[in-house]
């Protein structure tokens, strides 16, 4: 079994562009973090995000409330 | 594998409303969080509110509560 | 794609009873909201309830903990 | 479509001795509420319990921690 | 439609060797409760623990957030 | 039905690279709890991870938010 990500649907895009752009975003979750970061990859089941340090953290998009490109 | 929207479902069938119309809506989120704004978009996965100053903010759908048209 | 409701589910009929007699419901959500109106319609995937300014609010299945017909 | 209860699951066929048996269950939700009295009916996305008044409640599966038997 | 038990996966396999030894647990739950007890059984949807004076509680594993042998 | 880990997802080998490399981690659980050690094996539905005493705590993904290597 292999689940991909469904590239056409606009979400997806959004964040692949998110991506691409290497754009600034806050996430919200589900535990109320807000984590502020840039979109480094995407997966069906999670993304990975980097802080201003560099380091990644990979959350799980079930954990996902909202995601905001930083104005 | 293609998600596509279940366009016959009276749910999407009133965001798409709602959209057509650009009426202004409030979302209460799983965290308490109460968003207002304008739905631009949907898909299986997501929605897209954009608020006063023209923001958008990647809604999923499993955080959603309820919607509510704002009268 | 498309999902239809189970209409041969007790909870499904259940509902659909309380639609057709415009009983007056009480819904507990998972933000421990309680909403108190008419349930209007369903689908698989959201109930609509009208509250006594007949105002629509739109809520999602798997925010619902539980229903209850108001005695 | 259509989904039955899986009835040769364990979780599923004590239910129905709760039920049979008119067994006084207590069922901790994900609200933290703690709901107490006789479970009369299941499917495969609810529980129907009923209270000391005779007044029933369906509660979202989805909804529950847990359930005891009262003893 | 039959869902089993997948007894090939670690997670299932580590319980049914808790059960089996009758090991001492703690279930942590989404609503912070904590468990102690013995797993007496698992399906699909729930596992059941017996506390120390033997009354059973099933609990869901959709409201399950962690499992540790007591040591 | 066999599930099997999808292999070829970033954050499954992610998680691979960090068991192989006995990288210590951070999860962040949905009950606000943030587990610390090793992560000694993962499945479809849980990721197992030893703290500083050896001791195992299997935790569901369904109750991950986040992951981060410690730096």
């Amino acid at each position: 079994m292999t689940t991909e990500l469904e590239t056409g649907l606009p979400s997806v895009r959004q964040i692949q562009t998110l991506i691409r752009e290497e754009q600034e975003v806050e996430l919200k979750l589900t535990t109320n973090d807000l984590l502020t970061g840039k979109i480094r990859w995407q997966d069906p089941d999670c993304v990975c995000i980097f802080d201003h340090y560099d380091q990644p953290t990979i959350v799980w998009r079930h954990a996902i409330v909202f995601l905001k490109p930083k104005s």
